[in-house]
């Protein structure tokens, strides 16, 4: 990347100061310590009135902390803020994150207390997220930075303008166990926005895909400038709040951005290589696809135990433009080898509800190595029978890509509802997505062709610029 | 209606004869007969070789059965089905669900079987429900005639024309607490097809709308007419397998019905006043509206606690072409008394993060009662602040709900994830359908929206003709 943004200070601070930290429940200082407290990092409650928070001991400024403070939690009322920041300008702070309302989103007043902020920050080289926001985590190191519960490890950086919205993906993701890398509430972005975080992401090891919630951008050439260079690296995914015209109205009173004609908006994203989701759970689901290789090609093979799952995929796959592979013969005569009679051996494979995780397994090493399947969806209604395990068929896959190790994309929509967590779960930690509605594999793929096919174009385009 | 079907031998059975039943594990026998022992009335097993399956005195034939039948659930091996079918007969059994697979889905030697089957059926005058099928469930007295899990008691019936896909949504929901009246895999449809389960669900008390996966439909004629009818006292929902041409061709192999030209479909079904789904989801979710009463026009205000969830929900109505209600000055005079300054007044109504239930009570109240509101979605990230409960926002929904007594629809869209399965079951049990997704909420309002208008040009052309 042409400009590397050092935000390490936000995620991985060596020490964190909460400053407004509280004993009381009813005050988000509260949430945020305990959250904090969880944290492998040195972390220190700073709270004018009392000796002790939460039995910690507690500072009445963070310039009486005895120790460096690589990041500052702020979360005391908004008149108090930019007394805080000059303090944690003194004290050498580099990175505040402010969770504290009433700024540029409430009016004219907290506008001005806002830039005065801003102001102090720059003079001290101070980098802010916030104002009015509701934090950020990094799942890697337990660091929750954040009045609301802490999400899932995993690989995708969710990005979010909105913070409420934001924890409500949290909440949904742990129910429905899907990871995060970090997740960050970008607030009112008077300093940080989604253009650095993009570029920061981009260089995060444990961030495989970058998922963004976007109302309105301030500096539309700056995002799309990093947008551009940060999907040659990884993939950016965006969901775009304010596309109808009373949403667009919404948001200007939510955020008080502009969120302009979402078919500029969405001209743009694609132009600089974005991925757009229509919904929360297709940005999620699209996301979740980059822990794939990705594939040569959009010809998809589908595997099912349950034909109306297969028609409905085939359905999903087809109405977003990817192709249905049409299987060699050599696959055709395995699966022939390995499957009933009765066995639909055309794309999709319908094993007949009958078939058990060997055939599963078979199944999958066959599909796989076909030189016409560019990606393969296994998908499967996790059986109740009593004869039959309910992972068998999540370890036959599981065992598959062991074997074959497999370098094109595999994605998974075991229907499983209450009866098997457990299928699920192998399927994850075997690194398999797995999708519980036909439309969110469906739309996984699609992605996973998408940015392959931008990667190439790029790719191309700086080879024949050199 | 004209034409009343008497399917209730299926649905209230005095007695049942589980003929194949079984003690081994990995029979289908076993699941079924195990279900059905839950059942309140008279449950039979019926089993040639044993005299007591899972402790319960076995028959050797329906005819050794000491009491009248009025059920036969038959999952014997497809050679003993015709013999067995010929004895219910002589038995006087009037209903029977042949489970039993291996007939007309798998070619000539199965259709000749399927139509020897038919012709003793018609013979005696036993109705048929399949072959090859999961079976029947009405939660409302506990039958669960099928070999997999019971469905929570809810108030849509579904009729599936794939058996797992069925087996897969009651799993689905069963996870996600949505309930069903009666649960019908119609399998080969060799006899009891949609139409007939359409006329008998459309008087049913327990049914407030049919919901229908659809892969082909046999008699068309007979389906559309009796769509009509039915929809004229209750709403019908479609979800067709089969839309893309190799979705279609995945049809053909997996029922051995014509999936047909689907925009050819999609026209006939709207005509006959079918509300049309694209995802199993968006079947669900529409259906699960008409818990509410009809709007009278399509004017949607929304009221939130967080922005996010308010653009998206925006969105997503107009992009059906719903219309945001415009608020009277009566109601923003109302919430302007009862929420903080900085909330919103415009619709969507943003109450902002700090609204404890009391206000959520008192805006539903002022919602509800404004005029120019046809239907109310309620949106709420369910918080999780120390200082408050997280199902007072329900609570105040539900209250206001009781005090008002509203004759129009109100929807709920409570983004609580892991959080708060109470509140939702709290909205449920209010009588409030709940939707953890704004797109679901969005096509349950447009359902009671386009089902409104469909029933009062039927009731206009009824008066006209009149």
């Amino acid at each position: 990347l042409s400009v590397e943004e050092d935000l390490s200070k936000f995620f991985n601070p060596r020490s964190v100061a909460v400053i407004g930290a509280s004993d009381n429940p009813s005050k988000l200082g509260y949430d945020v310590f305990k959250n904090l407290r969880e944290y492998g990092g040195r972390v220190y409650p700073v709270n004018v009135r009392r000796e002790y928070v939460q039995g910690v001991k507690a500072f009445k400024s963070v310039l009486d902390i005895p120790d460096e403070v690589d990041l500052a939690v702020i979360v005391v009322p908004r008149e108090y803020v930019a007394g805080v920041m000059r303090e944690c300008g003194e004290k050498g702070v580099k990175a505040a994150v402010i969770i504290t309302a009433g700024f540029s989103e409430v009016g004219e007043e907290g506008a001005r207390l806002e830039r005065e902020v801003i102001s102090i920050a720059r003079k001290y080289g101070i980098r802010v997220i916030g104002p009015n926001c509701v934090g950020i985590m990094n799942t890697w190191n337990n660091l929750n930075a954040t009045f609301v519960t802490k999400a899932k490890r995993g690989y995708v950086a969710f990005v979010s303008q909105s913070g409420a919205l934001g924890a409500a993906i949290i909440y949904k993701t742990i129910k429905e166990r899907v990871g995060f890398s970090k997740f960050i509430s970008v607030g009112n972005m008077a300093d940080v926005d989604f253009a650095d975080l993009m570029r920061y992401l981009a260089n995060d090891p444990e961030t495989k895909a970058i998922a963004l919630y976007v109302e309105g951008v301030k500096n539309g050439r700056k995002f799309l400038q990093a947008a551009r260079e940060v999907s040659r690296v990884k993939p950016v995914i965006a969901l775009k709040g304010g596309r109808s015209a009373s949403g667009s109205r919404a948001v200007a009173s939510h955020t008080g951005s502009l969120a302009g004609n979402y078919r500029v908006y969405e001209a743009a994203f694609r132009q600089s290589g974005i991925l757009v989701a229509e919904t929360i759970d297709e940005l999620l689901s699209m996301a979740r696809a980059f822990t794939q290789p990705l594939p040569r090609g959009g010809r998809v093979a589908i595997l099912t135990n349950a034909g109306g799952l297969g028609v409905l995929l085939t359905d999903e796959v087809e109405r977003r433009g990817l192709r249905m592979a049409k299987l060699s013969e050599e696959t055709v005569g395995r699966l022939r080898e390995v499957l009933l009679p009765i066995a639909s051996l055309k794309n999709p494979v319908d094993t007949v509800a009958g078939a058990r995780g060997r055939e599963y397994r078979e199944c999958v090493k066959a599909l796989v190595k076909d030189p016409n399947v560019d990606i393969l969806i296994v998908a499967c209604v996790v059986p109740t029978f009593a004869s039959m395990s309910r992972t068998e068929h999540a370890e036959g896959v599981a065992e598959a890509v062991k074997e074959v190790k497999p370098d094109k994309p595999i994605l998974a929509a075991f229907l499983a509802g209450h009866v098997s967590e457990d299928a699920k779960e192998l399927l994850e930690s075997a690194g398999i997505p797995n999708y519980e509605r036909p439309e969110d594999a469906a739309s996984a793929a699609k992605a996973l062709v998408t940015y392959a096919t931008y990667r190439r174009a790029a790719a191309g385009e700086a080879a024949s610029k050199a």
